[in-house]
Formats: C-alpha cells, structure tokens, sequence
C-alpha cells in the first residue's frame, strides 16, 4: 500500500479560482490486484476546460479532473511493465492504482528528444483537439482563412501550425505582445494583440477582409459576438473552449446569433476530442512525424512541484501560459529519488530498486531535454524484465487460459520496448558524440503549500516501504518552486532550441 | 407591353412593420422577346424570412422579395408553354416578363385535386426547409426527439409531420390553443400553447424528461435560451428562422450558449434550403407522395387580392395563421378573366384568346378546390399549342442551331404535358362521377388599399391590348377582401375536406 497525495475539490469556484478553493489530501491506495499498476505522476496536466468542468460535472470533495503522463512503478499488468510511461486520467494525484482498462501507453516509439510532457500536449490532448476541431469539425480546406483565438494556448498554437500546414491563411489573436512574437515565428499570417487593439472589429477586419471562413473559437463571450458578423457565407466554427466564460458568477449575456448563422449558413459545433478516440492512435502518429519534420514547434509553461497543481492552474487561467500549460512532479525534476519498496504480490515477488546516488542537477538547472532519462524511467530495464518473469510464472499456475491472451499482448509490448530501446541506444550514442543539448531552467520561488490544506488519512499501520515513500513525497513538497522552461523545435529534425521567458 | 404591380419597401421596417411602410406601384413591363415569358401571379407567398432580408439585403424603393405560383400568360420559351405554371422569385408583382432561367415549373404530374397553392407550402420552399432541416441539417434518426416551435407554420407543420413519418417522437410549441389543437392532429406527440404556459422551462421537460435529440428551430431569442440545457448530448440545432427577432430595433441578448455546445457536444447550424436546389425536384416529389399518401396533411391562411400583401405579410408576422400564409390574387379567385390581347413576337405571330362568359363563383364562395382550372389554365391547351407550332416556325427562320436544343426540351415537356392531360382527364371522369368536392370560404372585408400608396408610371401609349388588361387589373383591386380558406387532406387518398377558422 501507498500513499498518494490528491488535490480536491474543497469548495466550488465562485468566480476566479482560490488557492483555498483547493485541498490536499494524502490517500492510502489499495495494493495493486493482478491485471494492475501503481503509477507515480511525471507530468500532470492543467487544462481550461477543468474550470466548467468542476462546476458541472463534480462535487465538492472530488478529486480534481485531469491527465498526467505518469510512470509505472509496479505492475501486475504485462501491458504495462514496470517503467513505461502512459497517459493516465486519474486526476490531481501523485501516484493512483488503477487497471490497464484506464490507461493509454505513450506511443511506443516515441523520438528520445521530444519530451514526453508532450503527451499532454502537442502529441496529446491539446493536439488531438486542434487536429480533430480543424479536420473534423471546421472541415477546413486548403486556401481558406481561419482565425484563432486564445491562439498561444495550448491547443490555439498548435491549431494555427496545422491550418498552416494544410495550406490557410491563419489570423491568430493573443493577450501579450510575448505571445503575439511566439506565434508569428510559429509561422502564423497575422496576429495581433487583443487586449491592446483599438478596435477588436477593426483588427480582425484588417487582418482578414474577406472574412473568415473557419473560426477555431477558444475564448467565447464578447470576442465572439464581434466575430460572427465577419464569418463568409457557409463558415465553420469549432467551439473547443470559451475560456473568458469560465469564471462569470452570472452567464454573461451577448447577441443572440440566430440571423448570423441562417444567412451566412454558418455551421458552429462544439466538441470533446474523445469523440474521435478511435482515431486518436493514428491522429497522434500524424501529430509526431509533423513535429519530428519540423513542422510543428511547441512551447511549454512548467510548473514544478506536485504541491503547486493549485498555482499552476490559476496561472494557467488567467494566461500566464505561453503554450501548454504543464506541472512537472519534483521527482523527475529537481531531485534524485531515494525510495526502495517491496511487495508481494499474488503469483510472484516484485522487487525493484533504484540506485542512490545519482547525480542531482540542482534546483538551479534541470539537465537533459525535459524527460528524465535515468534508466528507471525507461520501458524495459533488465531488472524489470526478470521481475516481470517472475510474475508470469505465478499468473501461470492460477490463470492459464487468461494468460494466453495476456502473452500475446505482453509480446508485442516486448516487441515494441525492444525496438525503443534500440532507438534509445542509437540515439544516445549520437548524443554521446554530439554532446548532450542543454535545458536552461529559470527557478522562481513560490510560496510553500499552506500547510492548512493539507490532511492526512487517520494513522495505518504501513510496512517500511511505505513510510520511506510517504517520508519523500513530503520533504519534496516542502521545497515547492516553479520552473518554466520553454523550448522551440525549430524547423529541420533534430535541432532543438531553448527559449526562457 | 403590360402595366403591372409591384409592391416595394417605402421604408425600411423599424419594428413591426405599418402599411406605411409599402407602395403599391404600377410598372411598364417591357414586350417580352425570344426565349421569354409573361407571368402572372395566382398566389404569392409571404413568409418570415422577408423581415429581414428586407433588412440586410433590400434598399428602400426596392420590390419586396417572394416567390409566387404564376401561370405564363404569353410565352416565347417553348420550356414554359402558355398556361403552365410555374414558381417564380420575382417578388410581390401581378406580372413579370423574364427567362426561363428563373423559373421552375411545377411539378408536371401535380395532382387535380391538391391546390397549386402547395408549391408556395408544402410542396414547396417550407416544405424542402422542413425536409432537409432535418434530413440534412439534423440528420434526424428514427427514435428520436424532437423539439419544433412556431409549430403550426408554413415550415413548423411539415418539419413535425415528417419528423413522424421517420419514426421520432415531436414535440411542438404553438401560440394559440386552436394551433396546439391542429397540431395535435396532425399527430405531434406533444404539443402546448408557449403563451399561457406557467413555465416554459417546464412544458419543455414535461413534455420530454430525457432532453431533445434535436430542435428545429424557427422562433430563436429567449425561447432558444431556454432549450439550450434540455438539449441531449450531439444534439443538433437546425435553425431555420427566428421570428421573435425578425423586429427588434436593438439586438435581443441572451446567455452565450458556448458551454452548452462545448460539453453536450452540440451542432447548431444555418440554412437556406436553396443549398440543396439540386436536389428539389426529387424532394418535391418525396413530398408530394406522402401528400398524395395522406402522411403528410396541411393547412392553409389565404389572404385575397393582391393589394393586400402587406395586411397579409403583417398577420403572417404575428401569427394570424395556422399553415402557410398565402396570398390568391383575384383573377384567380372570385371573378372571371375577361382579358384578350396580341402581340407580334419577333419570328412568329402569337394569338390567345379565352372565352367569355364563364361561371363566376361570386365573392362569397369560391368553388373548386384552391385551383382555377379552367382550360387557359392547364398547360398544353391545343390553341396554345397551334400557337407554338407558328411560333417555331419563325425561331427556325433565324436560329436553327439554338432551336434543335429547345426542340429537345419542348418535346419533352410536350411529352409530360400529355401526360399530364391525360391524368387530369382520368381525374375529372373520377371527379365528375363522384361529384365535385365543395370548398368553404368566408370572405372578411377589408380597408380597400389606400390610393396615396399608389403610384403611377408616366402615362405612355399602349396599344389595345395592355389597355385592357390594365383596366382588368384595376377593377379588380379595387374590391380588395380577404379569403380565408383552410383545408387538410386526410390520410388516405382522394378524402379532402376543409377547415374554416
């Protein structure tokens, strides 16, 4: 059993979110079954949508909604072998046991340097929306004009790289001068800066007199009622977000768009992108050979510390965020881990270790490329190979007939894990000689977590294992900061580029 | 040459519209010329979408746009023979020269017995809105709900009518309990009067707890703001009108709806059924079978006499009627045609001539069912075919390359006017044995057109002929009343009876 830190609901927003609005709770999680994992979060997402979505969909109390691209750090699941790294829906949580049922490997090839913080972003969520509100529901064709706003958002920047892609024109509006700069190097036709223009009517006039044909909407309320008049006859608007919405206390109310949308024939459509989960495998393949061509470039905004989900969020609201939006657990940043558990589960003994020792990059500068590249983070170390050996034995006695199945499936996770790994190898020999990229990290201290919010369950008897987990996760917490760090692929593969804000 | 009317926008509308608003002028057509028709009106439509197109797409002193079923009174296009009718756009006129590019001719095989006033309703634009509202904009599936309001008009009647044909559950909103009354007839699962219910909201969920799959929508403003949450996830909004708008000095202002479609995944689209005009005829033919069938039933308000149109139009607006809204110019109605005239077309000698001395039905009652059918009436009369044989003869003289391409087409459509005769044939002897269907009309004085309204052109030599017609067309004006005169057709075929409100 673990025990895992959970951010919760403690009381509904009323307008802008509060830090006391949040809670942090430790839970003691059931010890993984067959069939399950443990996972410890990496990267853990913060999302706009969260905001509407607490209001409707949750209750106080709840755990925050989210997605994390998190580790398994123990499995009873051969499709997920200890160390490989998926994208998990738990929620704000620190580490969750869950079955295979709730998971989505990371893609199994995924390139060495591209962080996979990605897989909450670009070649996540946020890129899957982008693709699925411009392919799917715009419709969008080659030579017609799209406008974005919210365009250095997460999914607003990637929206505009892939119109560009497919041959529009691309007018993209943003809230600072900052983000204006970042998404005309990002290749978009206009943009411009709508909290500073004179006239919102006039600019987006000027940057598209003809019109617009597809509007990927991200903002809502007022910015829409502007925009509607200048869509051309029979446009399209993709409504992923209306994010200047969220916060009102009291529905803000605007021009009813009926005679708009009958006489232009506009179509507007709102959409999640799990409507088209049955492609998201190929969407997201799509998504990573145009980011490995170069032809689509990403910012992050990184958070560190699990404690600071709260911060992040808030910041993320009230657009801080130049790109997605992401926090990075103090585990795989700033710090070396120093944890040894044992279990035992039913049908074998899992024993896994990770040397101390390691070297500790500091809290001034996280070394690599945003991905922790210590071996224990890989898919398929030896130690984990010979682990999982063990389990099968002890599957075999009881389920043999389920087994069966389970082998095939753990084969081609083999398969695949032994291809990454010999890209891995590959790749890391060309770095070997090219000499490691750097990651320049800007570390500014925030306040440590109130100590208020945070509860704990009622004392349980743990095993040392236990405790020497619970014991990390605090003195980790306790030094909470906030890193951003930012980068660019530049055009070209294999070049790669760092930009601090 | 030929003097007619034509009623123009005076004014823009601020508001409801006012008589004021409108001018009745005469207009000098020019003799129409090879490849042309003269028309004149038999029933002109009004509907809601002229509001605003008034607003956005008409000057001041322009013609008020609208489509008629008008009968070609000479004809130099051998497509549209003398004495067919077609569907015409040309706006609130009592005649028109123009090419056979903007006409459509009613379907060939229209059946005796339902009025050809339907090619304005049913089997017409409101009928092809409701269709492909649904079929198209919806995509409505067998087993779903729903919502339709302004139930009981032009559009609203068909859309919820068809929506039963294809196996769905319909709920209607009407403003008068004689419409919740009709409506319910028609077979709407549920219908209420949105007037004198306590709560909208509330009708709406009673009458479907689950939500609605789709809502064809033809009222907008608060009315749409209050369906928006009853709304089931993929919901699909057809908006085909908004009426409670239509007048609005300044923009009415609702909650933005942005959450709703981004969460329920909803699509909200506008349209024109002209986007699908390549599929009208096969539609209209889709629609006539389930009149013909007894599926699809309807009602119809007639306003007499076209001066008034703008009484007419102005009730539509506010909901003076059950059904299509219509305007049936005298000629058609309550006297007989006392008219003759020639004219040399270029290439030919062109005479018709329509006997004197018929039965005139009086102003009280008009006998028949909706539709003159005396014989000028029909298409392919054999004087009128005579005179085409003359007519051809001298296009020969001149233009044999361009005639073989319109001997082509004549021959087709002599081919379907033979048809067409002889199922009207057939239909007469069925008719003639079972006794002639009665129609009930009661006939409502009102205020005669006011002559300030009415404006002439400068005073230019005629010749006989348009002298008279003139003179026919004045007289008749002048005892402007109004009909009204309402009528379903029963499931089964051939059972008519008629309504009188």
């Amino acid at each position: 059993m673990v025990v895992s830190k959970a951010w919760t609901l403690r009381q509904h927003f009323q307008g802008f979110p509060k830090a006391s609005d949040f809670h942090l709770r430790e839970e003691t999680l059931p010890q993984p079954k067959n069939g399950q994992v443990l996972l410890e979060a990496v990267f853990l997402s913060v999302d706009p949508y969260m905001r509407p979505y607490s209001q409707t969909m949750m209750k106080e109390g709840d755990v925050m909604i989210g997605s994390q691209v998190a580790k398994v750090i123990q499995s009873y699941n051969p499709s997920f072998p200890v160390g490989c790294h998926v994208v998990s829906d738990c929620g704000w949580r620190s580490h969750w046991v869950c079955d295979g049922a709730e998971l989505t490997p990371v893609l199994p090839d995924w390139p060495q340097d591209i962080p996979l913080s990605l897989a909450l972003g670009a070649i996540g969520m946020p890129g899957l929306t982008a693709l699925y509100g411009l392919e799917e529901v715009c419709e969008i064709k080659k030579g017609e004009t799209l406008l974005v706003n919210a365009a250095a958002g997460a999914v607003g920047s990637v929206v505009g790289q892939i119109a560009k892609i497919k041959g529009c024109r691309v007018v993209g509006c943003a809230g600072t001068d900052t983000k204006v700069s970042y998404l005309k190097e990002l290749g978009f036709d206009q943009v411009f800066n709508y909290k500073t223009a004179t006239s919102l009517e006039e600019s987006l006039r000027e940057a598209a007199p003809h019109g617009y044909d597809c509007y990927f909407e991200n903002v809502g309320g007022k910015f829409s009622s502007v925009v509607m008049p200048q869509m051309r006859e029979y446009g399209r608007i993709a409504v992923c977000g209306s994010i200047s919405m969220y916060n009102d206390t009291t529905p803000q109310t605007g021009p009813y768009v009926h005679t708009y949308m009958i006489f232009k024939q506009l179509r507007m459509e709102g959409f999640l992108c799990a409507r088209w989960k049955n492609k998201h495998q190929q969407s997201l393949r799509r998504l990573m050979a145009w980011m490995t061509e170069g032809k689509l470039r990403c910012n992050e905004h990184i958070t560190i510390g699990f404690n600071n989900m709260p911060a992040a969020f808030m910041g993320m609201l009230q657009g801080d965020n130049t790109g997605k939006a992401v926090v990075k657990t103090l585990e795989d940043c700033c710090s070396p881990s120093i944890f040894r558990w044992w279990d035992s589960p039913p049908g074998g003994v899992l024993v896994m270790e990770k040397n101390d020792g390691e070297e500790s990059p500091g809290a001034t500068g996280g070394e690599g490329d945003g991905r922790d590249t210590t071996p224990v983070h890989n898919t398929g170390t030896p130690d984990g190979m010979a682990a999982l050996g063990v389990m099968l034995q002890g599957f075999m006695l009881n389920q043999q007939q389920s087994m069966q199945q389970q082998q095939q499936s753990m084969q081609q996770a083999m398969q695949s894990m032994q291809q990454q790994m010999q890209q891995q190898i590959s790749q890391l020999q060309e770095e070997v000689q090219k000499g490691k990229t750097k990651q320049q990290c800007v570390v500014t201290p925030l306040p440590a977590a109130n100590p208020d919010t945070l509860t704990r369950p009622a004392p349980q008897s743990r095993d040392p294992a236990e405790e020497v987990l619970g014991e990390h996760v605090d003195k980790k917490e306790e030094a909470a900061e906030m890193v951003r760090h930012n980068y660019i692929r530049r055009k070209g593969p294999k070049k790669v580029s760092h930009y601090v804000i």
